[in-house]
């Protein structure tokens, strides 16, 4: 056992479930942005949060969920996201990132994203944590299956889309796009998505 | 802008120029913040720091310029940027967006554009001002030039591409394109970029 004793709420017990899943995520939090993605291991969360490392799999159903919730606080499964960019023709991978990420995000009218980017802009370890989950786990993955070249560029674009579309909809507003129906989203955007994904990039 | 000029600074003597600027300046940020960018007046703007209107035109050649100085923190004057992004074959614009936001903020190391993210995020009316400025005053009038349809569409695409690859490539500083050369970044992006200003967008 390592010193995860710092604050009392660490110790007591649990009355039940909600209790352990709020303690899971808030040590989750802050282990995530003390050791990184990779650092962080599920026993030590658990150690944090003083509950039993099963719980991260009973709750989460593992560590990429579990971050994903509580540090990109994704109300999705990322690699349930993974399956589903990938189900379909390659041809339409940029369409599906468009409907994905827009129907997650305004799913909280855009709340979610908002504070995303404002823990990111508040704390640099989030950002670092961010970009490994989202450009390695997330899209990298996506683009392995591809099989392009210059993987890491062309994740690292479509993150520069991804995000732009995500402050330009939800925090700024812009309209059009702030009310844009998916569908012109998807006309606008897809197409230059695609192109970072499997078109040439220079 | 630093704590000692927060309230003398409307009533004391001009020592010289520097005081006058440094107090349009202090008095632009809050004026623009008050009433929007159209809403604030020179005359207002030049009250609220004690000094003739006539100081705005000779510190900054304008309102637009006092503008991006204080709100947007561009170093660069936004006709002039205009100017730039026009002057040339229509089929380089998106070329010349990517390298004038490039090296405009790669001047100060990204400082700037965080600076304006920072400040976009911690209030709403800062939003409002950049996106009457960014998309009604610069993008829209480079896209009348072009005299395509759907401008307003347009220029908010436009948005979301360059404030993405700005958060990329200053905030969160995923690489490669954090450390990429301007050459790389044209190739990639200026082709999206010149979609979303002429090409089909559906």
């Amino acid at each position: 056992m390592t010193g995860e004793q710092a604050t009392p709420r660490r110790r007591g017990r649990r009355a039940g479930g909600e209790d352990t899943k709020a303690a899971l995520l808030a040590a989750a939090r802050e282990v995530f942005v003390e050791r990184g993605y990779e650092g962080a291991t599920v026993r030590a969360i658990a150690a944090r949060a003083g509950v039993d490392a099963a719980m991260v799999n009973h709750w989460f159903g593992g560590k990429e969920n579990l971050f994903a919730k509580a540090v990109l606080q994704l109300p999705v499964d990322p690699n349930v996201l993974v399956e589903r960019l990938l189900d379909g023709p390659v041809e339409e991978v940029g369409e599906r990132i468009v409907r994905n990420f827009v129907a997650v995000w305004d799913a909280t009218g855009g709340g979610q994203f908002t504070a995303l980017v404002r823990s990111v802009t508040a704390h640099d370890q989030v950002a670092e944590v961010l970009k490994e989950f989202f450009v390695k786990q997330l899209l990298r993955r996506v683009l392995v299956e591809l099989a392009v070249d210059r993987g890491e560029l062309r994740a690292t674009l479509c993150a520069t889309q991804i995000f732009g579309m995500g402050i330009v909809r939800y925090m700024v507003r812009f309209e059009p796009i702030a009310s844009a129906d998916v569908e012109v989203l998807v006309k606008a955007i897809a197409p230059n998505l695609q192109r970072y994904l499997t078109g040439d990039i220079g």
